[in-house]
């Protein structure tokens, strides 16, 4: 077999690559119970006002300010309590001059009431059983009061499709009464693994062999991204059994994931694999470390992702190129990795001509963000991932960097950006 | 009903005595394909090095250096290939001066070759059936070889206890075997809600009513955090009914949390159901904006959170007050909100002598941290929960704050702190 050269294309090329070939879900409802971590499939619009009507922020008293206007602490006005309404309940009473209603937070402003005098404010008596108040201030129109509309309108955009729900989400979709709430149905992300080295988590340890930790390692990661995962197994080591096994693994989900055998090796099959099944390479090399192998190539419209074998390359190739095709199916407007500009907080002087994609963890200080490489950092690495909530992105070139230069850094674990740090830094450079 | 006085303490406090009453949840084991978001409940220690062995961390072939010490590009050196080992295989033949193993990534070293040339730096050839290479430089013992405990020695801590399991998590897990993994088993938060003013979800809206979106954002703020969660429904408007209701409540979850009912109101039962149980009220009123009614009683050892039925001060008290717990029970020793200094992005005029925990959303912008206030800051406030990815801390005071004012900033999503800012803050006053 005679080693291929394979042209490396830059990171931003291959992000926009794959994205072409970006779909949308379909919708379907689920109950607002299994909601979290789903994304809304359409723009939520206020069917009422917040609040519904003019109410009682407190607990107090529903008056008319009218009568309060000559109240001071020397001048106390003296008012009848007429009834006691509790938040849900309307008055059943109207209000004449000199006469008041004892409300509750969240109680229907009574007709004919125009503030609210709370607690705090009041003092209490009784004559013959007759409940009185009396204030020592003035109330205008509108004291205390929460107006009707005057958090939502009727018609507001509350929430658009490609949201993200969380708790405050739900909080909002409760409060609109969707009990079952129109999400976006998960695409299907198939997984085959490659390598004959690979053993199953419950085996023992043997010559040669090492355990299979990238398959459940993306498994994980198609989840966290929003995704369904099927699990197809280990590929055998012959490639007819392999192109037999992935052809027809492709008609049962939206993406295939392969990891491993994308490399020059003997045994790395999908190069041949994807001539045999007609699909076409988008790409077979990306200037970047890890992960320069990382192969996507496109049959009908269907990605099939062949991610490294080794599992820091293979982790960073699903989070800037597969992450963002299942974000984007989820009608999220932000699919890729969010990033920033921040501090290196320990000396990296390797150098390397590739851009990096350095496994790192972030910290806050007072107001300045650094983010710091962890443990070791070679592609086969696994154990530096476990530490990692940031990758740090170092531009290749003849230098190492040191401790306080300032570096581009993408979070591992936020919602996203709507176009990827590449782009952006490509943008940059072809305006300069 | 006379309008009660009650002493607000400050949050510091507030969460101290809550954390007086934590307590550690038991170990369960679960498979590693749903092992995403739980905490460990065990540090895991290595118990072998990786690589477990010497191995190839390219395509190439091993080597023995001492071989190619004269090599260099007028000096090619020819080797010859004796056998081709694929990772997962070991080789066969022994290596004698002048013989090469072909190998590919992952392939165990073989005995007596101490380094490996990959195809890039290789030129093959093919004489009457014999593969032979040539190289042109000379190679050092140990060139491109991954050894075995470079990354991982037997015996090293590989994750602590308390940590949250994400992707990289589980790639080590898998990696050493984890098919099924020992996690905290979660503890259960049963929840009421009060209010007669609070509709189903699928009830059409009505005079004075309101659905009930507390309930449902508390779930979800209960799974957020970890936790198992038991909604037993709305509490009826009897003292009596509820107070059975609530004690039988307690004897079947780990933590119980009603929403609405602990302020003055008529019909704000709490207080005395709190009084008939024999429980201790910690506090039942905070320094704070939204949420100052936020008590916590304890029983036996068991807290009852009472929190407002005001959804935006429902949301903040439980994040405050307990998140907190809930990570302590799974094992986490950063169990408060994540917080950093940053700078406020907009005007916010409005003074109050409380401390503030505005609903903002956090932007990072080369390197530095601002949060924005997002819609409306009253207590009652549901929609901007939906947008919100961080509290703004504003301590109190007679003015308001201005765009580009440092600020304290709690993150909502992020793993958190091992001590609470306002404990931080608290400190570093004392020693002022």
């Amino acid at each position: 077999m005679v080693y291929e050269e394979r042209t490396a294309i830059p990171v931003s090329e291959a992000i926009k690559r794959v994205m072409q070939f970006t779909k949308k879900g379909e919708k379907e409802y689920i109950h607002i119970d299994e909601a979290e971590g789903r994304y809304l499939a359409e723009d939520i619009i206020a069917d009422h006002n917040i609040p519904p009507f003019d109410r009682s922020p407190l607990d107090g008293f529903a008056i008319r300010s009218e009568d309060t206007f000559s109240a001071s602490s020397t001048n106390p006005v003296k008012l009848k309590v007429i009834e006691t309404v509790g938040a849900g309940s309307v008055a059943t009473k109207k209000v004449q001059p000199g006469e008041v209603i004892r409300v509750m937070t969240g109680t229907k402003l009574p007709d004919d009431c125009d503030a609210i005098a709370q607690f705090e404010l009041t003092t209490e008596s009784e004559e013959d059983g007759q409940a009185f108040i009396t204030l020592k201030r003035p109330f205008s129109s509108g004291d205390f009061v929460s107006f009707e509309g005057e958090e939502t309108k009727k018609g507001d955009l509350l929430l658009s499709a490609g949201t993200k729900i969380h708790a405050g989400v739900v909080a909002v979709l409760a409060t609109f009464g969707y009990k079952d709430v129109p999400v976006v149905k998960k695409p299907v992300i198939g997984i085959y693994a490659t390598g004959t080295e690979l053993l199953e988590l419950d085996e023992p340890l043997a010559p040669g062999k090492i355990r299979n930790s990238n398959a459940y390692m993306i498994q994980s990661q198609v989840r966290q991204a929003g995704a369904e995962c099927v699990y197809f197994g280990q590929l055998v080591d012959d490639f007819n059994q392999s192109y037999v096994a992935i052809r027809e693994a492709i008609e049962k989900v939206d993406v295939l994931i392969t990891t491993g055998g994308v490399s020059v090796g003997d045994f790395d099959y999908l190069p041949e694999i994807y001539k045999k099944l007609g699909a076409t390479v988008l790409f077979n090399k990306i200037a970047m470390r890890p992960g320069s192998v990382t192969t996507v190539a496109e049959k009908d419209g269907k990605l099939l992702y062949g991610l490294s074998g080794n599992p820091s390359a293979c982790y960073v190739g699903f989070e800037l190129y597969t992450r963002p095709w299942i974000k984007s199916y989820l009608y999220s407007n932000k699919p890729h990795l969010d990033w920033t500009k921040g501090k290196l907080g320990k000396d990296f002087p390797k150098p390397n001509p590739f851009t990096r994609f350095i496994r790192g963890r972030v910290s806050f200080e007072d107001g300045m963000i650094t983010a710091s490489p962890v443990g070791m950092d070679k592609s086969q690495v696994v154990t530096s991932l476990a530490k990692s909530d940031v990758l740090i992105a170092l531009p290749g070139g003849s230098r190492g960097y040191e401790a306080g230069d300032v570096v581009d850094i993408l979070f591992l674990q936020r919602e996203g950006r709507g176009q990827p740090l590449e782009e952006i830094k490509k943008t940059r450079k072809d305006s300069e």
